[in-house]
């Protein structure tokens, strides 16, 4: 197969760590005989550095033609300490969703044996868990109006939801239970939210296409503890962006290591595959950022391209890199020594 | 000290739970020679069977003539499984928080170092954890504009908040921070919405106010992330409404038992006090419900009218208890049979 991938690597440790992805997935080229090209594009704080805007125009264009987005990290603490700053590196990011037409962010949490010390959690309440979260990901109080008065005293932001935007996701949703435990919990906050009505009526309608799978409601702050006490009673979770933002960051935890968990943003037309850690700036250039995760985005963009042997060829070799502690610093008290290269080249060789 | 308290026990498990606290207040009247008067009212679910109304008159009433309100608990699976139902429990809930004004929801949270076992989370990772979270109860997306066009294809809320209304809940934060650690956290999502964008401002200025207490800022995701991680770094969580109640839930895992938590809600002339627990009607009459949470949420009423020895002397019967594993099942594998009754009934003698 012939692919063409844009790769956006941005801030931090953005560039290190998808340098480790692109060295494997040429591994796998080579290997199963494919032709991977990759061309490489600013974005975030990087791109407000040298062309004044967090997306250029070019950056965009090459996602446009490209068949696959490859991105690194956003953000830097210039911003982060100035949210009023009018231009921002989150800007490209959601931009880039917007415009790519991203509306399903997927991200697999997964608790690895071999890392179950790592975990805050307890090993008996995380043992076995395996969820797959999709969350809306072009829709809701992201992309709602925003308004601030004259006088700076009163703000508000729009959340809004459409029929189709709930269904297209939903739909994404079933389709991916039927292929693992036929469960999808909705986390909604229905007792107050209007949009989280709709979502229940909407969800409650798609379901009945899909009469193998269970459909659970949640409201989101009993799916905040859920997450904590007995997160192996979830298998796919379906919901709108904040509340996805929010869950998925928060099940990020139970594996022991933010630098292992991957994730697709796609649409109908596009797909982007990134790491959901940040640009971990203070990390940068030290060779200590977890590779990990950006390599498993990676095994999901041959996935999205059904290429599932490739994809779990790398899987097969991030878990024998686990297995044999050849990883990072975040996940090794034994070496300390072992690179975000060291990880990138390990995983390389096997395959 | 003369106090008129209005009983709003509610649904589920609330009547059982209230009654402990009643019992437990009146033992401190008598001890410390205070005269305390209960009347009751309905409200959520029961009133509805009642009145129609999930909030009526007669309840309002009651609570604005009253010094203090003591909540059990609302809502009724019938009521759950039925959003789009016209009349539901909560409605009275979020209409009594705005009739009395009551704009700031505080919740403390706590490790006991003799329930440290009974946590999801390890041990190293929450000794010691004690935070006290403010959440604003009246504004933002629970009490903004809700839209549904009329073929129910497109939904919205609203998210509004005013310089006043932050303003008022900041002062609160603080002020409880300089008796604390001296550290406030405000929780938002600077980095995409306007209304977040307009609390850092307005927080930055009050903070002018309290040049002892150091002011840090955390996105929501961060924070739900590093509620699991590193609890022991909060003293003051400050936060808007919607942020409050998924970050203020997530953090009741912490604790071990989800019945062990008080919360207070006052505003400039009323003040309610309540058990973050629900109804939990599958646990109605049959004794198993850890009354706990309501007699701290009493604890929390006396320390409201500046009866801090009082409040300590509940506090102290508590702990006492826990000590003594004098508790409901929930935190007791060793004795089954210790119900409700006897847990209040040991406390009320402690006193
Ligand atoms: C950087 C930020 C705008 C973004 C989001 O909130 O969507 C990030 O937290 C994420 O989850 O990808
Ligand atoms: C019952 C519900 C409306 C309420 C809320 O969301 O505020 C509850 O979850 C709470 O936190 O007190």
């Amino acid at each position: 197969m012939k692919l063409n991938i844009a790769v956006l690597p941005g801030d931090g440790i953005g560039p290190e760590v998808t340098e480790q992805a692109i060295k494997v997935l040429q591994a796998i080229a080579l290997e199963f005989d494919h032709t991977f090209t990759f061309k490489q594009a600013p974005v975030g704080a990087i791109a407000i550095d040298e062309t004044g805007s967090p997306l250029p125009d070019t950056t965009l264009n090459l996602c446009k033609q490209s068949d696959a987005v490859l991105f690194g990290a956003i953000g830097d603490p210039k911003y982060d300490n100035n949210p009023n700053a009018k231009i921002r590196p989150e800007q490209g990011l959601l931009k880039l969703r917007k415009e790519l037409g991203l509306f399903a962010n997927i991200r697999p949490v997964k608790a690895y044996d071999m890392l179950l010390d790592k975990s805050p959690l307890k090993e008996e309440n995380i043992k076995g868990t395996d969820i797959s979260i999709y969350r809306e990901l072009t829709g809701g109080i992201y992309f709602g109006e925003k308004k601030l008065n004259d006088t700076e005293t009163v703000a508000s932001d729009l959340c809004e939801y459409s029929k189709e935007e709930i269904e297209r996701i939903a739909h994404l949703a079933f389709k991916a239970a039927q292929t693992r435990r036929k469960k999808v919990t909705l986390v909604d906050k229905a007792n107050v939210l209007e949009t989280s009505r709709l979502w229940r009526k909407v969800v409650k309608q798609v379901s009945e296409h899909y009469s193998d799978v269970e459909l659970d409601f949640l409201f989101v702050d009993n799916a905040a503890m859920q997450m904590i006490l007995n997160p192996k009673q979830f298998d796919v979770i379906l919901t709108e962006n904040m509340f996805g933002d929010i869950i998925s960051d928060e099940a990020s935890v139970i594996g022991g290591s933010i630098g292992l968990l991957a994730s697709a943003s796609v649409g109908d037309k596009h797909a982007m595959f990134e790491p959901i850690h940040g640009s971990y700036p203070q990390a940068k250039g030290k060779g200590i950022a977890n590779p990990v995760a950006s390599i498993l985005s990676a095994a999901m963009l041959l996935d999205h391209f059904k290429l599932h042997n490739e994809a779990n060829m790398i899987r097969l070799g991030v878990e024998k890199s686990l297995q044999l502690q050849i990883t990072t610093p975040d996940l090794n008290s034994k070496h300390e020594n072992i690179t975000t290269d060291k990880v990138g080249n390990f995983i390389e060789d096997f395959i």
